[in-house]
């Protein structure tokens, strides 16, 4: 199967180049790539020539999906395990070239009713990771998967990579650990890390069960059940990007010779807010209604209010920028849920 | 028995009041109190009425000692364990109403050679502390022991609180990490958590069988055994408080109501060279010499060069400052190792 509703960038040139690198037979490993930054990644990277190897636990709420690959099985190695388990890891991460680290757990609230489970996945398997790496494959090349929740609650806008980091939950300050780590395995060992700071992420193969991964995953979800659109607040500022500019953000971290190991933003410049994103998404689909919520107190302790980023240093130093517009992006989404939306239920 | 080296800061008076808070009745943990600075601590809470309980694992590449509270035993319960066993943790942690959180690893070195069981015991075991107080104990106090390890390299001096945050060691991530947990469960569950920053601390009961806790440590050990002292590089200027002045900052902090979460420095206006402090070492101890050394490579890669606090909002806020001159501080501790050294080897 090749998704029609999928948008995978543009193809490899007879000699294997392309904006994003040439990747003909380059070994590549992706912690998390049943995931929905992971699988989207994994595709484009096979249709590149890379030889792609995939990690994923399938923990029930994170965001492996075995369906995010049908279709493409034959072209990429599943290996299912968890990256706590340092022997399988250890044997997985010997003779890769390049390992895009994306597992982890993602959802802030479980963060705060599971702290410690949250800390062993985002903090000390990171940790394991880069200890083994340094041990059995120093010349990797790593590109972390970070997030704009190790900023907090926005002292300024639009944020960029000085912005003070003040995390408001555990979540975010495991990242930044597991950040200060890859920073540090550079530093003192010179293992080859990049860590690219996302933003709000969607397209094709997210999560749509509950807002785990996303709020905008549930609002899909709610969406396409003909039920109301829940949004918390509403006039809360956020920038988003498509997944395929995600994708090619983390294959120019990783093609770069040249690129610092501090963290990068990645953002846009289309900004709107949550009300504005529902209802954008129920004109394009057509129908919907919004129902307006107020925060529950627990929630609103870990709220940080508008949020953007700045990423003029990525596009200064690797050229990247987004290029697919969020109209677009929504578009896209909304039919490939039209059409799989059985499995992500 | 009373250490006639000692300088046990002033007494409580008749109704319990001193300049550090009313102890008489308050139930106390120390996490790490067999350590150097734990069991200074727990001496001068029993001198002040204080009912002190003692957690420390006597891992032996750690600072805990049980000689450190000879003839205080009866004055104290000893509770050894190892904070990551959070069953025994969780009992000891219920119905205390201040705990002081000194249990750590310490060692930077160590830290880099075996990464994971600095984050078991500095962040992990961190993590279950604040989470079984949230549980079981919500309302206790809770002060937190941090370092200016989290700083690295100054970009500027005296580094205050606002200075970047880039540890360059395992060490410093892992203390960042659980600085950040502390100040997260005040915002989030209304703990009542104090942080305090602290620089090299120097006095009796400190480790000197190694440079594990501090490079004095060895120092004195050298200097007492007429071996020349080795200094390592020699003009880092460096900042030095007495223990009895860190416990007076952690009594503080621990007994003013007013105070905010967030890290707080200590410091001293002392500030010397490396060389400096051995020649004025040698002096007081009337003998000895210096045996310049210069880094190894590894070493070289996590030295941060001069290093010296400012404190000045500790002491706008806590109205703490250090009182015992680093002249007194060395000849009170060289008097204390060459009473009790053979305890210390």
């Amino acid at each position: 199967m090749n998704d029609s509703v999928d948008s995978q960038g543009p193809p490899a040139t007879a000699d294997g180049s392309s904006p994003f690198g040439n990747w003909i037979g380059q070994r590549t490993l992706i912690t998390g790539g049943l995931g929905f930054i992971g699988s989207n990644l994994a595709i484009r990277l096979s249709q590149l020539g890379a030889r792609v190897t995939i990690i994923d636990s399938l923990i029930p709420q994170y965001g492996g999906n075995l369906f995010n690959l049908n279709g493409h099985e034959d072209a990429v190695h599943i290996n299912l395990s968890d990256i706590r388990d340092r022997y399988s890891l250890e044997a997985l991460l010997k003779g890769k070239d390049v390992i895009f680290n994306l597992a982890g757990q993602t959802s802030h609230l479980d963060s705060m009713h599971d702290p410690e489970t949250d800390l062993a996945i985002n903090g000390t398997a990171q940790l394991s990771l880069l200890e083994i790496c340094r041990r059995v494959n120093p010349e990797a090349r790593i590109v972390f998967a970070s997030t704009r929740q190790i900023y907090g609650k926005p002292q300024y806008l639009p944020v960029d990579e000085a912005h003070p980091i003040e995390p408001v939950d555990v979540n975010g300050i495991n990242k930044l650990s597991a950040e200060l780590y890859h920073r540090l395995y550079a530093d003192v060992y010179g293992l080859s890390t990049r860590i690219l700071r996302l933003t709000n992420t969607i397209g094709p193969r997210m999560r749509i069960r509950d807002a785990r991964q996303t709020f905008v995953g549930i609002w899909l979800r709610q969406l396409l059940a003909s039920e109301p659109i829940e949004v918390w607040g509403g006039e809360q500022l956020r920038d988003f990007n498509d997944v395929e500019d995600v994708v090619d953000a983390l294959l120019m971290a990783a093609s770069l010779d040249e690129l610092a190991s501090t963290p990068y933003n990645l953002g846009s410049h289309e900004r709107l807010s949550l009300r504005e994103l529902a209802e954008l998404m129920i004109r394009l689909h057509g129908s919907g209604e919004i129902r307006l919520m107020s925060f529950p107190a627990e929630r609103k302790k870990i709220d940080i209010g508008d949020y953007y980023s700045c990423y003029d240093r990525f596009q200064r130093d690797a050229g990247w920028q987004p290029s697919r517009s969020l109209e677009a992006t929504l578009e896209r989404t909304l039919a490939y849920y039209r059409q799989h939306q059985s499995h992500y239920l």
